[in-house]
């Protein structure tokens, strides 16, 4: 079964990635890996941190001469400021007096929750490990994970449709969504030039009012057979999984698959995706049937339905302004100002990064169950089997 | 650990839901489990069959002299239509001609995807189990989560926030959401007489042309204290459980926490829940922390901070239509109209009840994890210890 | 995945068994299944229950025009005694002078420590679903699992090696072992006629002391190719999950891979399997790899190596004796004899059938993680496939 | 939940050991985790590797200040060997023809079965992770669960009862176990002196010849209460997940619960531990209730029953011979002998400690679910709140 875990806090001395039930003879590039890193740490809006850093993957395991060999696959994402906290945050007991205490709960974040449930006096630890950063850990191991679709031409990638109040306004094809991913310089990851200027007038507003902006982002499946998930039990449903692959990033609040937020305003004849035949299966397609448009989002009944999957992410603003909210000082339990340091005031373009990487690997992972495979010759033979079948269906 | 699976075809012998890892002696009380049953078949809107069948769960073990025994509990939920398909569906291999084949896959149901995937020449077999029958299950099962968090004080009530374009537009209280449940008709399950009337007005125009229409549930888990569900993994977030559980629903296509959807489009001023501290814990609150207001659900980092929780789901309209859309016909491959059967034109306060079951299994099975305990007298005890701690906070 | 769970009590209306994650379209016979459940009930030395019952199971779902359509399968087993049964142990609250408590807890049953556990004043619920009658219910979901394998050419069976004293002391052959399941008459499950009336003499010895005698079945997987299971983790080697899955069963204190016990005490000269290389593949082997012998039972680091996957199972002396042992009144805490009621003084060879069903289910589950499929047309396409790999190896 | 994985090749750079569900507030000593690895490390009979390395756990997340805080611990062990094997071994490409391919496949390994698996052309893949050199990791992860364990008053230790021929033929108690820890120098880990030096006699004869020996191990969990594990599910029982966790260690080919491969051999009247009720709980038992002996080994009924908690693990003999065993060349598929590389002879008091590790993690998983708690306070309210109520049943 693939599987993945990360640990690792956001001050510590390094983040894991452990990925394990890969398939033997898969190429990895890690090249391609902190290509990804590079591309989470990207985008108009980010804080000071992102650009003293540059992320790299360094593997540990699991990867030998240049292939996955079917054993975990373990990465180590050094924390180049580990330096200087290693009096703050030691591994051994230390020098209590340079413990760095979060002088109050910010609202938005798990300070507050996570002390209570924890039992901590305040919330250091808690943020170490509910920061963004750690999605850094699940980037890479998106990474692995697109590796292993890609040898069956599937793709992912992910643009973002809306700053704050700025939207995109029209539809999209997959190759202008494919195309971001080779630009060097990031703003905000709208496919349209003019809808993107909309968006950075959203954040420079919010740079300037010392306040932050959320946003949409979608992540695209490209290149999928039907028939991945089930709707045979609720927890092997593709829909559900994705869902919780998403909504467990940081900052995400809702989830939706393919246009599910304006389904829920439109009449049924409005919304389902009419189904036709074709003389042939066309331009990749793994059958003769097609669709007259895909609101579905690709999956229908728990489901792949061939058509691209697609799933959005909202997220909502960050939770750290520069102009704080109010909260309570932990140790007198008096009102005060939440605690500021210098931060990101836009990351949708990243949260969506992050995104493909869950939406790859939860993916990746309901693809395994549906064809096994220990290596990627026998995978590809699965697959393959499948594809024809289907095609002649 | 709780766990919960269901089993059964919708026009099958019955349904089977499976609980397992309840703490010993949690009072059962069927009339309760068949209340909620009953909650699932109602609402304006719904078709023929919710109007001839009583759906009635059967325990067939781990409850005993009225309470649970700490060993799974089985229900039976028996379709009284069984009789008129014991020739076209049976066990056996039976009299082929009778099998009554789905003539063409309908757009927005699992139909092609399945038969595509599990390779049968039409859709029968994969709409008996993709069918929303199968949810009736998961209400059961529900009931008995409800009967846990009940005992510790915890209660799970949903209501309906839009139909179509009809949409509640003003703030609503736990009260008036709990107070639903009492009612002996079920409209559209909104708190608001003048919404519901508007609501209604989407239906009936649905009714007329011949069309289908979803909507927005909103289910609300009350009385649960801070602490559940863990930032530490991501498999482990409580947001991201609740996105799955409630995904996992038939026609769900967006699940949100709190205002996910309007956090999106925000400024961060305007989003997160300011902290305050209160002389005393009040109004069965379990800290002294309050908050401003509740947009974040009450979930922050993954974990409950002690907020109502608020899972919002978007539903699509029903996938059957009497103006059927366009399909191609299996055996033939030529275009056609989709099937259509007698059907729902609204469903979306019978999700509402879905909803609240799954959020409720979900909410419970972290519950326990974090609490554990064999028996309830020993979860309480553990409960109760915990309240007073962050209460002492 | 495939999965299966068990529900009920020993003396409740059913026992139900549901398994899910089978492919569609694996034909399944209802007689089979019963003869299964048959096999469970025979043997030398049980006691009246099973001379009045004859177990059958009833499909409710996953299995229509005699095959498998993907969905959950469950499974319902009536107790043919519930009507003696139904004041004394009723869902509802009922009558509490009906109850029926037991006693004082029984050596070597689940009575003391289940109600220390679960907080009950004596051990009626927890007997009821410690007892194991339960492995009725994983009998049934075995012949599932067997159904799956035997379509590719994979037999489970076993036969009894031991009973008390009494040992088989030869070597056997598959085809003996294969043939027990053919016999009306169940004895004790040994292929050697001598050493079953030695065990016989056993059994007789204690029918006359009012003792009661354990011994040793042997579970054979015959026609497995190499590459089940892996050593890439822990939770998923082959030989562990074996283990869990014997081990689970009521009465099994020790579990072996092959010759493990006596490999223990012997040099590694006599030990491992020397290989070999035939011209070609012969006996229905799937590779052209030999061995001299089979003492590890078919599994080397953790994964099936294409010979026999043998498993033992060491089971302690039925708990309940006819002279009973000391025990502790729940009542008052004064010492008495332990509860007795009818009951065998030997399982052997029903405890090797469920045996059959555990190692079937888990071997299936393993050999689905690596094979995939949703259509045993698919199965089938991935075995045949890799066979023939590993065939030109 | 408490959760554990590793990963790490046999001459990779590193080992990774991943625990995660450990309450916060545990105090971690990495002195403790090292002697642990130091442990594992010794005994007569070991290779030279052994000698030339003293592993040592380097934590890189999850503990701060000393203690746990709630999220994943991550732990590295460098191999001190890795700087001979980055160019036979490397992560990327490489040259090659430094590759170092395994000649032939060693009998008694995962080498002819891992190779056909995962399609690999010699078995330096499977070797690297197959090898024992994985339970380092699962030795810095025990020691994690044991650190918990410790805080509730519950050890685990473990002694060897056989190597090869020679058996320890008395009694012993839980005090000799546990201070054979306590030695500085390791030779076959038995209490018994005059035993311990017949084991001796038998890894001399074995040097002598060319051959290997394996033998039997027993680990202790000492001071635990009834009431961990549940007869309500197969996959819950304490002894199935006991014996898929020791089971599943390099070498383990027999897994017994107290005296089970003896009681299979006995009458029930001479297994079963006659139960007893003392004036008041003694001597640190949780209960009042006593037994005349454990021949049980702790569990009845898939629950520990408040007795020592006694699990046998039979290994075979190391399977690389000095006087290699028959095999066949991987290139050209001729008869030849099994490669040798410099090796262990005997590693039973080694197996024990690893096992110690995998008793201590499986019944710390069981354990946090049964009493939950995000911290250490609250686990030891919820074990404390438990110990009273058994004590006063």
């Amino acid at each position: 079964m693939l599987r993945f875990s990360t640990a690792g806090e956001s001050h510590g001395e390094s983040l894991i990635a452990l990925v394990s039930g890969m398939p033997a003879g898969v190429p990895v590039d890690q090249t391609f890996i902190n290509r990804e890193l590079w591309r989470r740490q990207q985008g108009y809006g980010r804080g000071g941190r992102m650009r003293i850093e540059t992320d790299t993957a360094h593997i540990l395991s699991g990867v030998r001469h240049g292939k996955t060999i079917g054993s975990p696959i373990a990465m180590e994402i050094a924390n180049r400021d580990w330096k200087n906290w290693t009096d703050i945050l030691p591994v051994e007991t230390g020098d209590p007096s340079k413990h760095k205490a979060v002088a109050s709960p910010r609202p938005g974040h798990a300070d507050l929750a996570g002390a209570l449930k924890y039992d901590f006096p305040d919330a250091r630890y808690v943020l170490e490990r509910a920061s963004a950063r750690e999605s850094t850990a699940r980037v890479a191991a998106g990474a692995i994970a697109k590796s292993l679709l890609l040898e069956l031409g599937i793709d992912v990638a992910s643009h973002v449709i809306r700053v704050g109040h700025a939207e995109l306004q029209r539809d999209v094809t997959w190759e202008e969504i494919a195309a971001l991913r080779a630009k060097e310089e990031v703003l905000l990851g709208c496919v349209d030039e003019e809808a993107e200027a909309r968006m950075k007038a959203e954040v420079d507003q919010v740079l300037r009012t010392g306040d932050t902006v959320g946003g949409v982002f979608e992540v695209v499946v490209h290149g999928a057979p039907a028939g991945i998930g089930t709707c045979a039990n609720w927890d092997e449903r593709l829909d559900g999984i994705l869902a919780q692959a998403v909504m467990s990033l940081q900052a995400v609040k809702a989830v939706e698959i393919g246009r599910g937020v304006t389904a829920a305003i439109s009449f049924g004849s409005e919304v389902h995706d009419a189904i036709g035949y074709a003389e042939k299966a066309e331009n990749g397609a793994h059958t003769r049937f097609t669709r007259e448009h895909n609101n579905a989002g690709g999956v229908e009944g728990g489901i792949s339905n061939g058509e691209d999957v697609v799933v959005r992410g909202h997220i909502k603003p960050i939770s750290t302004l520069r102009r704080p909210l109010q909260s309570v000082r932990f140790d007198t339990r008096e009102t005060t100002k939440a605690a500021y340091e210098r931060s990101d005031v836009c990351v949708v373009p990243a949260a969506g990064v992050a995104a493909e990487a869950m939406v790859a690997l939860a993916f990746a992972r309901q693809l395994m169950e549906k064809f096994g495979g220990d290596s990627l010759r026998e995978l590809k033979r699965n697959y393959d089997g499948y594809v024809e079948q289907i095609r002649a269906y």
